[in-house]
This record gives structure tokens, sequence and C-alpha cells, in this order.
């Protein structure tokens, strides 16, 4: 089989690309060549250098695109859309001038909330391929990581959503602060987390007064490393669940990401009494620009 | 007049050397050779760099030093002395074995508690100096920075502390985070801070929901840098003084700081309902070494 269209996600570190025959992949790679990696004319060229044989020799081949390709200094920035609204309108998909005349870029716009004001970038494609698979779902979603986003959905559409720099702030406390003097690239020990989590959902302080306390702790009683990584990742996931209860308390919460870090999440999650469950990513982002790709319109 | 005692706050970052004559400075120096920048053998060169001229040329010359000189990988572990207790006592000072027959070196030690578990090394002398002008204090001191420390006093000992991380959250979310591509080196828009902090302070989930909001901010409607320092800068400060409300809340506070820092957090504590002044932090590590310089036991 050949391929008939070729699906991006384009993030920030990385890029990966999916060569399809309508819904079924039939092959899959991927670079460190992140959109923070390259100028703005050096991104046709790197698609190429991973795309270039499943190109026809004639004719134009389709590539929809999602993630921090978009953005302002990406390739090319599709406007964000403004929310509430369904998570991709296909028509909206910015159309990518390109050298190589074989190559049909379209660039899926993110998403915007201008009050409090919020963005996201590659996410709204998850989301769409999580509807696709549960079009009647009412309730909200989780996507931890770098920049975990909470977003309630209602009728197909995404109604409000928040960010937390969880994940980038664990980074660099861990990496960069004092702490990296008592966790350096230890891994989190689960059932710290989990301990560490439910304190910080308990006290809205937690967060605030218990991290100089892990250099502390490693100095009077030779806290493990792995230990003071799972009571920080604790602390900063705790503290994120706390702030973002307005949206599982009281709506089933579908936690999607990496499994891992999912499951801390739903361990958490379930223990504060929240309906809720995991779905791992991975496919979801591939589902969405499927569906996304049914309903663009031709080129102009 | 010559000196007949030296004095040293040696910090992390910062090693600050005073000639002193009794409790008068004559003199005063500083480098960029602190702590952090030195392996153990050299600490004894940085300081005669820094002093030599201030020597004799027979004899002896007492140095009173306190800091990070005195941790574990500084010149000479100094150990902690266990909370509650008075901030300094000479007799526990560390005395430094030296290849110059004219130094008499002694750290003093700084101050741990169990539970919760903390330490610090350097603002027990600036506490000793507050105490030496206040020897009746009764209250709250605040010690904002790097490495915030709050600190109940009573009758002249340190009866419990607590830090917050909250200067170096700040530097690394300001300046590596995304948030540096709204805020990069912009200072603090010291209104931003104030009007940030208040929030904080009535909503202790703020500083979660807030931070990535100001990089949406700026994207969405120009945000400018200051503004965005400033709110960050608020953010975290709201959070802290939120977290540190047992020890300002029932009790009078003083604040020790640079100025312009106290200032916002004067300000911020002022429409709480707390009752608080600022004091000039520069002058009070040298009146605590010099306090404890009068109590120092002959050498041995």
């Amino acid at each position: 089989m050949t391929p008939n269209w070729i699906a991006v996600d384009w993030g920030t570190t990385r890029l990966r690309a999916w060569a399809m025959r309508d819904a079924q992949p039939l092959g899959a790679r991927s670079s460190d060549r992140g959109m923070s990696a390259l100028t703005p004319t050096e991104f046709e060229p790197a698609l190429l250098d991973l795309i270039a044989d499943w190109l026809p020799a004639t004719g134009r081949m389709r590539v929809v695109a999602c993630g921090m390709v978009g953005a302002r200094g990406g390739w090319a920035e599709a406007s964000y859309r403004a929310i509430p609204c369904p998570p991709i309108d296909p028509r909206r998909a910015t159309s990518i001038p390109t050298r190589d005349p074989r190559l049909d870029v379209r660039i899926l716009p993110g998403l915007s909330q201008a009050e409090p004001p919020d963005v996201m970038r590659g996410e709204e494609t998850q989301i769409a391929g999580f509807l696709a698979g549960h079009p009647d779902f009412e309730g909200a979603l989780c996507l931890p990581g770098t920049h975990s986003k909470w977003v309630r959905l209602s009728r197909g559409r995404v109604e409000r959503f928040r960010s937390f720099m969880t994940g980038e702030i664990f980074a660099l406390l861990a990496g960069q602060s004092v702490l990296r003097l008592t966790i350096g690239t230890a891994r989190p020990d689960p059932t710290a987390v989990v301990q560490a989590g439910a304190q910080a959902l308990a006290d809205p302080h937690a967060a605030q007064s218990g991290l100089f306390a892990l250099r502390a702790a490693a100095l009077l009683r030779g806290l493990a490393p792995e230990q003071a990584a799972g009571r920080l990742s604790g602390l900063l996931i705790g503290a994120e669940l706390a702030a973002a209860r307005d949206f599982w308390q009281d709506a089933p919460t579908v936690i999607v990401g990496a499994p891992d870090l999912a499951r801390l999440y739903e361990t958490l999650l379930l223990a504060a009494g929240a309906r809720t469950c995991q779905k791992d990513a991975s496919a979801l982002v591939l589902a969405g620009l499927a569906a996304a790709r049914l309903d663009l319109p031709e080129d102009t």
C-alpha cells in the first residue's frame, strides 16, 4: 500500500510523522528537529529530510500538521481559534506555501481563551482524537505534562481550559535549583509522589512550605534522592490538582497522558473522590489529525 | 587606626570582609569568590587575596565568619545548632586550621530545625545583629530573598523558622522557563507586584493557575514584560505570605532585607492587616558578627 496523506505532530522539541493510508498508519518516523530548533525557512527541509521517500513522483501529497509548528516563530503562524468551540475546525487550517511542488501542507490552529488568558497548540488535536472515539463525552480531560492542560468538554466543544507549568517547574527545581544537590537525575518514587500529592491536595500551602524542606531533610536526616524527587513531584502535582478542582470535582475526568504519569494523577484523583480513568495519549494525536483530514477543504 | 579583628560574611556567591576596630568598621571589601566557586583548599588563599594587607606583621588576627563557608563542601563544616536556642553561641564557633600563622579563623554555625526539617546559614547572624539592637523583641522576622526565611523570636531565642524558595523560583521561571519569552530581564513593576500579591494572598491557588496565564496574556493581548515580571513576583511573594501566615498573623513582624524588596513585602503585609515595619539588612550581619566576637573563647 502507498500512503495517500501524511500526518505530522510538530512540537517544541520533537517532529513526528506518519505515512497514512486513510485512517491507517503505514509507517512512523521522528526527529529532534522541533520548532524551537528551527528558523522559519528550515521547516520545509526538516520535513523533507524525514518524509521525502513517502512523496509521489508526480502529484501532490497532503500533509496535515499540528503543534508549535503553527506558532509565531514557527513555520507560519496559524491564528488561534477562540473558545468555546469544537477543538478542530479543518476549514481554519492554514495552507503553507512550499518550494517543493509535491507538498500540500495544512497546519491546524490552536485554541485561545480570553479570560483568564490561556492558549494551547497541539492538545486541541489530542482532544479531537478523544472526541472522535467518545463524541458524547461530557466532563473533564486532564493532559498532564510539561504544561498540563485541564479542559471541560460539553456537546463536542471546549468550554474552558487552564494550563499549569507543573512539569516544567519540576524539571527546573530538580535540575537547576538548590534541590539539584538533593535530587539530581533521580527518578521520583511513586509512593512518595502519592503521599506528598495527598498532602498538597489537603493543604494549599504545602507546595510553598515543603520545597526547601526537601534540601533540609537531605542534610539533616539523609532523605534519599528518589524520595526527594517523589515528594517534589507530588507537592507540585497535588497543588495542580487543588487548583484545578473546579474541573474534576463534579464531572467524569479522563486523564490523557504517558501511562506512568497518568497513573499517578489517577491514584491521587481517585483518593480525592473523583470519578476518573486514564487513557494512553499516544494514539490520540493521530486520531485527531485523521479526523481533521476528512473535512479539509481542497486547496484554493 | 589599625584593625583588631576582621568580620567576614561568606555566602554562596559573595565574599565580604570588613576591617574592624572593636565595633567600628574601618574598611570593607568584597569579591565574587563565594562558597560555590571554591574547593576547600581554595578558601584560605581567597581570603588572603582580599585581606592580606589588613594583617599584622607579627601576631594573630582574629577572623569571625558566617554563612555557607561553614557548610559541608565549604572551608570546614560548622555543625548546625538545633533550635530552640539563641541565634548565635560563640562557644560553638569552629576554629579552622590555617597555613598562614597570622590567621585565627572562627566560623559561626548555622541553625537547624528537626520538624519540619529546615536549616539556615548566615541568617542566624543577621538575627543576632537584630537582637543586639532589640534584645526584648517578641515576634516575627522576615528575611526575604533567594531563600526567604521566616523566624519567630521569643526571649532572645529562635523558637521556629521556615524557608521559602521564592527568589530562586522567580529567577528560574523568569529566566529559564517558557516565561522567559515574555519576561526575560525585565524589572518587576511594583504596582503589578502588589496587585498580584494581594490576589495570591486571597486565593491560595493563584500561584499555580496564574503562571502560564502570563505567557498567554503576552501572546493574546501584549502584556508588557515589566507587568509580567511584576505579576510573577507578586504571585510568588503572595503565596509565600499566605503560607507564612502563622508567623505574622498575631505578632509584630519586622522585614529585614534589601529596601526595594522589603518595601513590597511591607506593603502587602500592611494591606493584609499585619503589624509590620522594615529594616535595612545591610548593617545587621556586621552587628551580629561584632556581638559574637565579644564572647568568643580564646584559641586552645
